[in-house]
């Protein structure tokens, strides 16, 4: 897909080592971005851009998406007022992933069920061999039922 | 997709908060990866694994992907000798992203242009408006030449 508002076009490997920002949308016009805090440096989520929420959070500073399952732009922290504050963008060598380095206002969280990560469960192998879960092992931050209403 | 390894049919409840692994693989039958290290918490790369990768990765603690350009799976580091050991896999609160953290063996790099991370490059915006990287930010930990060859 050719982005409409990024530069393209560049050969390998100008796009792997060079200093043109052309950033690969996979053919539902999306790129995958991790979002770290910029402090810690742990990963709180992962989400999708397009090329126009890209725009967007470049020039706001402020972290948009577009949402794959109510195929919408969504500003985080637009309802729960986690607004994601822009410290500092990355993207990788081929140019197909995005981390973005936050400082999370509000209340501080980024998970919508609560934690301040949304990866706050390990994935273990049981004695029985199986696959599991851990429970959380971190502590709620808020009840999510204070932010979004009951559900 | 429904994967033929992993669980799948949870509710949301259950998918969100419980302790049942049913990684979500979109259409593709892809699940993105973040890879950080296990130390320093920093964003190494991002891959993608099918659910056998997956299984793989969780049976042998060492990182399998599947490629999506050479549509085939590849062992991390079976080139390069930057194996990466699994210290810890988590999931997100939708089970549709893994975050691994590991210890990269050989040079300790994990980027194929020589860079301990595939994320090397700040994207800012320029005195005049338009949208640009930096140059790497990190010197390189090796010459791709010496463990790729001449290409």
């Amino acid at each position: 897909m050719t982005s409409s508002i990024f530069a393209s076009g560049g050969d390998k490997s100008e796009i792997e080592t060079g200093l043109s920002f052309q950033p690969k949308f996979d053919k539902d016009g999306l790129i995958a971005v991790v979002i770290t805090d910029h402090i810690s440096a742990e990963v709180l989520m992962v989400g999708y851009m397009n090329d126009e929420a890209l725009k967007r959070t470049i020039d706001t500073c402020e972290a948009w998406y577009w949402s794959r399952s109510r195929q919408e732009y969504w500003k985080k922290g637009g309802t729960s007022g986690q607004i994601q504050k822009v410290m500092e963008i990355r993207t990788d060598c081929d140019q197909d992933a995005i981390v973005l380095k936050v400082s999370v206002e509000g209340n501080g969280a980024t998970c919508h069920v609560g934690y301040n990560s949304c990866f706050f469960r390990k994935v273990v192998k049981t004695e029985d061999g199986t696959i599991a879960l851990t429970s959380p092992d971190q502590g709620r931050v808020y009840d999510p039922k204070d932010v979004y209403g009951e559900k």
